[in-house]
């Protein structure tokens, strides 16, 4: 069965920061305005032109009951209209709803602009992709620009053939259990706009377009008394814009979020953006009043993440997933001080370490200091110290610092030194990450200051660092004439479990931490980057045992090479399962300042020739590669996560120089293809895909690792 | 087909003011924790007690599944718990959930206490009904324990012949889409709590209570290790209590609900318990420090609520009515001053006046002040100026001032001047009450200065009450000479419709506004009220006016009488409706002290001869008694509203001496049916009963003009 490929799916279209999304492109009432959602808001969005005879308002298909039409009644509906016109002209006849025809549409997506073609009907959604200034060190007028809940829409009405006037509609029925839908006329003067309560808006200004609320979009095309536009009781809002006669119309409308007062809970904080904007009525006009200033910002990010060295298939990719990180971010202001979350798309775990460390490079790129953030975070109030146990045994050994899984979950931060997400005594998903957490920390910190020379900051973690490197060193053996530079020993917050690594729901081939190629060459990556930082602050000696350790790991790893080339996914006994993320922490030498290590003259070249071949032996169909040319991270699992291929492929090109179609075109296509697919497309981004099917980590932040592909022009 | 009542119908349980509900008594998840909701909140509601074997959690019925059960299962399922004990007690096994039977379970519904009874089990579950004090001037001590927004309950385990410890269980699953659920003992030292986000929570004292989350009630109930207990991403909060063998214990916890920061738009507002309550830790340590204090305080309530002159049907009417209405109250802080708001049930319409001037009686009783700020209210921001016009005729004539219809609707101020559910240019339903909400206005104004003896406020609004007056005479008739007392000139608000009154879907026995016999009655008690007040400050002419009119609508009230007495429903033509709320409106000179007008000797008492003799004759099967004995309000609608119906009640026995069981008896009888019946019982108190069937006005608050009946001991 050829999977059904479709331009309707879901993408976000999101302000930075304020954990929303106007999400739309799924057909029927599967998108809409959400706030802090896990999913989509799932409620009618109508945007549509009346047609040029005037008897219908031909609809995007976002609504309840779109596109289930039968074709041919809609035929039949045609016929029975054409025949009526002259009636229908003299008596003020109402416009009915019909959805274009799919071939009618079309669509292109980039990172900023999603645009919409249907007949005469252009619609452009435009979201924001820019540097999140620093609000502690930033200019007022910098940040309001940036963290503006707000994302814009531009309808273009294209009535050259026309002589009489047509209306654009653009409203929706919105979802908030909590409150009605209002007019925003009503305390915007000169504005027209529809919302929900306090926290969703549509707005415009209003010498063009006209509000009205109704009990459905026919009640309010139906009025002929204006007055009546202003009944209260409808849940149905919609904005109507009159395009003028033998002309292009252009209309401006700002979608709009907000959320005051204290949002969460276990530590209250509230919006940074409420600093800058009182109210949505605040942010509806500050939109609308730098439209053009945040339109020319959109159409040079657009650019930006479009560069000629990618593909369609990648530029698309690297669009989406870009949208569905941005919808999962939430700028809080906690006591004065900015504070960062990530959300975990529909877990909303908020900062889990292990997309922290995937989405950095991301952050590097556009706001570092959102990483620095977070890892202050992490170090002040997720931080925390354990002992260490040998499997079997119950005798404990010096085991050291490190971070807990996530911060929290959906506005509820936990309490200091402990995750949502982690349980005791267990061996699989819901254990700790403790040996990964901590090694995440590392990468991010050592990431962070190469790519900023933030060395205020350095000095001041130097002595993390340091814990952070006896605290790796004390997982590896509590002898130390035994280590090996891979973990062996499990931390006592296991209570006697085993620790995991983010891929949880895979099997051990991904899902054990202890002696795990794919941690073993993060573990490896660590090391290298804690020696070049130690050894640039002059402490030779500490300096050297991460240099030891990193020595060690790579021998590990490199004796455990078979005949083929391919490396087992766990190094000890003899696991079946091969691995592709075996190669994902050889990215971290080249954002350390460590690249050259790699090269064929580095210290760490036989670890690079050793992984090439790795990689070179199981990127087989069979083995790590699916029937349609997808990646399949694992041997064993048909659970695939894209955020992981994506870094994986950039590794392939960039550090091991593997290239070929089924590094880059025939996997991009396939990976394509799942995302677009329509089961999974209602999820706009997602990361496990399960033999191409959207099973877990759906509507999620963790696809921007495709930026690393901007690297390879 | 005989009703079928039952226990299991909804009630609310709800703070003073917090429009806020933990609702319960539908099976299934039917009932919750809901905050601005037009419904019950929906979601699962665990609360049971572990069975004397230990194997079981015995429930009562509130969460999905619960008393689903095949009874024959439920039998072979304990044939094979009772032979699995022995091995069960020493492998520790985790107790599964099972529903009490039907004929286990027992429920005594007071108007603070609804206490369910199973097996060893008691819960009470005690809301406040209380003196709200006016915040401008109370003392703090007294408005925080009014405004707390938390409602009680007592678990009580008779575990006296048992010599093992059980288990009693209380949590949920919340239905907030924005947050997570978590546990408070996290932010809440020597406390145990579940709750969802900042909004929601179940509270106790650790000292002999455990919380939990997991991802259901049987996740929890099989954790093994107790930090287990702390995993965050479980969707199900669970309280655990261990009952001690060989006795009786008591547990008690606070159901809390919080909404910071600016909770309504058009107009910003705040929850005026945030004065006094940061987060809703703070609620819930309160509650709990004052359990107690507040349990003797609602043991006094239930008292004064159920005397010994109402029937069993009566009090638990009444009790019902109460509940519902402080489920939708909300005691507002705009800019510092109290701004007190009634929502209109699953309408959500905010101080909509039909209903004010019908819970008029019950906060007369209890916080007066609440009257007066909802007329301030009213002139402020929502009175408007019209002109008046013949039917038929587009000649204008002067109006005056009249009121809007209601405030807004669901925490959406509507604009100054209008109200969000009057339309332009209907004759129906949506279109303008501008002579009702006039009379409204007065009738509130001249009870609420009767009945306080607030001069201060009425020589304020000496003004008013005479603008309401030329008013009024201006909606009679232009000409002086064909004035009758009686409406017959509509508001220009109508844009060529028709006024309606409060009876909205009824027909126009009841609906239409000119010429109605229930209006008309209401106009004659507003006159009378005018010239009562009038008259006392001196102001002779205008007080004359009002006695003129007065005494003119008596006499086209008393003409109007036919030969059997009835009267019809519309004082023009012959309309062959027949309507017991022609009574309604002589309820009001009790409470403007005017009563002696209607005694044999006053000046009226023709009026209320015809009107008794009215009611005799309509008050027969087959006009306005449906064939259970329920009261029908009008003899051409099978609609029937209960709070219109307990007023009028009350007008028959009080006013009228008009007694019997069609009066009280067979009618209590039938409306109790109506509301215990298993389809309406979801809605908890409803008012629009259509041949018995709750058909609109659901969960609402209107009910509790049933307080009038405490004023016949």
């Amino acid at each position: 069965m050829a999977p059904k490929s479709s331009i309707f799916y879901n993408a976000h279209h999101s302000p930075i920061g304020a954990f929303a999304s106007f999400t739309l492109g799924a057909k029927g009432a599967r998108g809409g305005l959400g706030i802090e959602l896990p999913q989509p808001a799932n409620h009618n969005v109508y945007i549509g032109l009346q047609s040029v005879d005037g008897e219908f308002i031909d609809m995007l298909p976002f609504y309840a009951g779109a596109g289930q039409d039968d074709p041919a009644a809609r035929f039949q509906v045609e016929q029975v209209a054409d025949e009526g016109i002259k009636e229908a002209r003299t008596t003020v006849a109402t416009p009915k709803l019909r959805a274009f025809h799919d071939s009618e549409i079309s669509r292109e997506l980039l990172a900023c602009t999603d645009e919409w073609r249907a007949g005469d009907l252009v619609v452009r959604i435009i979201s924001p992709v820019t540097p999140l200034p620093d609000p502690s060190i930033s200019v007022v007028g910098a940040i309001k620009l940036a963290v503006l809940p707000a994302i814009l829409v531009e309808v273009e009405v294209d009535n050259r053939i026309n002589s009489d006037a047509r209306k654009a509609i653009f409203g929706y029925v919105g979802a908030d259990p909590y409150s009605a839908m209002r007019r925003l006329d009503d305390t915007m003067p000169g504005y027209a706009g529809v919302g929900q309560g306090t926290q969703t808006a549509i707005v415009a200004q209003s010498n063009d377009v006209g509000s009205a609320l109704g009990f459905s979009v026919d009640d309010i095309l139906a009025i002929d008394n204006p007055d009546n536009c202003k009944f209260g009781l409808g849940s149905t809002g919609l904005l109507t814009a009159i395009a003028a006669p033998g002309q292009i119309s252009k209309f401006r409308f700002a979608v709009c979020f907000y959320r005051g007062g204290c949002v969460t809970a276990g530590l209250a904080t509230s919006y940074l953006y409420t600093r800058y904007f009182q109210d949505i009525e605040e942010v509806a006009s500050y939109a609308l009043d730098h439209f053009e200033q945040l339109r020319v910002m959109a159409a040079g990010s657009d650019m930006r993440f479009a560069p000629a060295h990618l593909s369609q298939d990648q530029r698309w990719m690297l669009a989406h997933s870009v949208r569905s990180y941005y919808g999962s971010t939430q700028l809080l202001d906690s006591d004065g001080d900015p504070l960062w979350v990530v959300n975990e798309g529909e877990y909303r775990m908020m900062n889990t370490f292990d997309l922290t460390v995937d989405q950095l490079f991301f952050e590097m790129m556009l706001n570092p200091w959102t990483v620095r953030n977070v890892l202050d975070q992490f170090v002040e109030r997720y931080s925390y110290e354990d002992d260490v146990t040998e499997p079997g045994s119950d005798a404990h050994h010096p085991g050291g610092m490190s971070f807990t899984h996530d911060m929290g979950i959906g506005n509820v931060f936990s309490r200091p030194g402990y995750s949502s997400y982690e349980k005791f005594g267990l061996r699989g998903c819901f254990s700790h990450m403790t040996h990964e957490q901590l090694v995440n920390w590392v990468l991010c910190a050592t990431v962070y200051v190469e790519g900023t020379g933030d060395t205020n900051w350095c000095d001041r973690h130097l002595g993390v660092l340091q814990e952070c490197l006896k605290s790796m060193v004390n997982r590896d053996d509590y002898r130390a004439e035994a280590r090996n530079g891979v973990m062996s020993l499990e931390s006592t917050r296991t209570s006697g479990g085993a620790e995991i690594t983010t891929y949880d729901s895979l099997d051990e081939s991904l899902g054990q931490a202890r002696s795990n190629t794919y941690l073993a060459v993060k573990c490896w990556a660590a090391y290298v980057a804690l020696h070049h930082i130690l050894h640039k602050y002059g402490l030779g000696e500490v300096a050297a045992v991460a240099h030891r350790q990193a020595k060690l790991c790579a021998a590990t790893i490199i004796a455990a090479a078979r005949d083929d080339g391919q490396l087992p996914a766990l190094l000890e006994g003899n696991h079946p399962s091969r691995i592709i993320p075996a190669i994902e922490g050889l990215i971290f030498p080249l954002h350390t300042g460590c690249s050259g290590i790699l090269g064929t003259e580095g210290e760490f070249a036989q670890l690079a020739e050793v992984l090439r071949k790795h990689l070179r032996a199981v990127l087989i169909p069979g083995v790590c590669l699916f029937d349609d040319g997808g990646w399949k991270l694992s041997s064993t699992a048909k659970n695939s996560w894209l955020s992981k291929i994506y870094l994986c492929q950039h590794v392939a090109r960039k550090v091991l120089n593997v290239n070929g179609d089924e590094v880059t075109k025939s996997a991009d296509g396939a990976h394509v293809q799942w995302l677009q697919d329509e089961a999974n497309g209602y999820w706009a981004w997602s990361d496990q895909m399960v033999a191409g099917v959207a099973m877990a980590s759906r509507y999620y932040p963790r696809g921007v690792t495709s930026c690393l592909w901007l690297n390879e022009g």
